[in-house]
């Protein structure tokens, strides 16, 4: 079976939460291993609260140091060390980040007894910052009041999947299907050459997730995120806030669906919502209108990609 | 009918919270005016989902200056300020809590739009360090790793009430009943006077609360505490945890049952929970062997004060 990859929310508000929706946080899920993305206050109870096993997680991404999406951060390696955690952390994050830990770390006289290695993220362009065996993660920077990334979380390539029938037919030794599983054609005793795309099922195409939150719309700029299979997009506000929208470096939820629509994406979420919108429906029509397959997250649910 | 005192408990564990106990915090209302005690992470979301009407604070106790006692006043002070208040803030705490506040505010590099108003609370005594005209708040030092502080809130005097039968039997002016509330007899026309106490009722008793954690178990030191209506003490440990309780400045439910019978209170409350204890039962039979009117708190309850 093919593992499983989503997203689960933990906050899709802006600034001021709001009972029903918590400042920003979300964990991506691969093959139930968590990777933490932004961490806004309370962010540990979310967790906690939505059945993410938050000790599993050994690599988190932070998209930039405003209040609403770090305040739950010093809790949350706070907590880790009074539970006797010994594994390390990797954070990515601007590197305004690390300063907001060290200051904290500073007042409380601390001493952590795992390791927390903060990895900074350059704003000047896109690339790699992260990988491991199930996910490559790119930094997309985004145009916010201060500097700010998006992220775009790939799935790591599989190998082919070799056929049973050719193992059989063929008399294949684990040398041959390692060099098959890698590209190779197979050449019989007799010489006759079986070409590889015979023995062997291609791998699903992967999968792609970007979480873009907070910015300008200005995300279709990058090559890389043409296509993805889902964008997490913020839409703090409606149309009629176009203007405090710009001055914010925020987007409208319109604008949103004009950058999941020149970016091709299969499917858009909007959040990151102001909390003056006791109902988001609005801002979700004024996006269908452009990019019909887009809807509000909500916290405490999970989303698939595939 | 008499005002209702309670108080609505926001988190009731320790260091690290629990789906079912966030960090510190509770709400004194005095006929539903809210008094905001201690403010651990995630708290301004805590009062939403219990319904107090935040806006409405306008005077906040801070115990000290550990974690989960004051991670979440930065989240709800810029909160406060993104959606337009302009009242005046006051915050009694040790002067440390102010420098926490002094640090993240020059970090996020943000103004506040209304007054925030620091109130040192000094160790070295017990003293009245808030008035107004529903309660009186009286600091009581405590002894924790770092400088802490305990509170006793009391509500303020009442007048006598006049009985509306002396009104009318001896045609009582404004100037007549304003003085028999202050306490006057009554001279008559004929030159009897009339005692005070049998044209009045006296009013009930002040009601009386303390909130006291983080502490080793010292509170009784305090003549003022003797007999309150009602105490919240700390219960970090159970009682096999006794030198683990004293290394780090806490007690176990059983030293606080001791510390409220020698005060004679009437009834207490157990909260500050370490998450070790799934379940805080045995907690509570160890306090009551000592203290039998004693009960564990949980977070979104009220307790009335009467």
């Amino acid at each position: 079976m093919r593992e499983s990859i989503d997203i689960t929310i933990l906050g899709s508000g802006s600034a001021v939460p709001t009972p029903r929706r918590n400042t920003s946080a979300q964990v991506l899920s691969v093959n139930q291993v968590p990777y933490l993305i932004d961490c806004g206050e309370g962010i540990q109870t979310q967790m906690m609260r939505y059945g993410i096993k938050q000790s599993r997680i050994s690599a988190m991404f932070i998209s930039h140091h405003h209040g609403d999406h770090v305040l739950g951060l010093y809790g949350l390696l706070s907590s880790y060390n009074l539970t006797g955690r010994t594994k390390p952390l990797h954070i990515y994050a601007p590197s305004e980040v690390q300063r907001f830990f060290v200051i904290q770390k500073e007042f409380f006289g601390d001493q952590f007894d795992y390791d927390i290695v903060f990895h900074p993220i350059s704003f000047k362009s896109s690339k790699v910052i992260f990988e491991d065996k199930r996910i490559k993660v790119t930094s997309l920077p985004l145009k916010h009041k201060v500097g700010c990334c998006g992220f775009l979380f790939e799935e790591q390539p599989k190998e082919a999947n070799i056929k049973k029938a050719a193992i059989e037919t063929y008399e294949l030794t684990i040398k041959d299907i390692v060099a098959i599983k890698a590209g190779a054609d197979h050449t019989l005793e007799d010489g006759r050459v079986i070409p590889n795309e015979k023995m062997v099922t291609q791998p699903l195409p992967i999968r792609r997730y970007i979480y873009s939150t907070d910015t300008l719309p200005m995300l279709d700029k990058y090559e890389v995120a043409q296509g993805v299979d889902l964008l997490y997009h913020e839409a703090t506000f409606d149309q009629k806030q176009t203007l405090l929208a710009k001055k914010t470096g925020h987007s409208t939820s319109k604008q949103a669906a004009e950058v999941a629509k020149r970016l091709g994406v299969k499917r858009l979420l909007l959040g990151h919502f102001s909390s003056r919108y006791k109902q988001v429906d609005p801002l979700i029509d004024e996006a269908r209108e452009v990019f019909p397959s887009c809807e509000a997250v909500e916290d405490g649910r999970s989303y698939a990609i595939d």
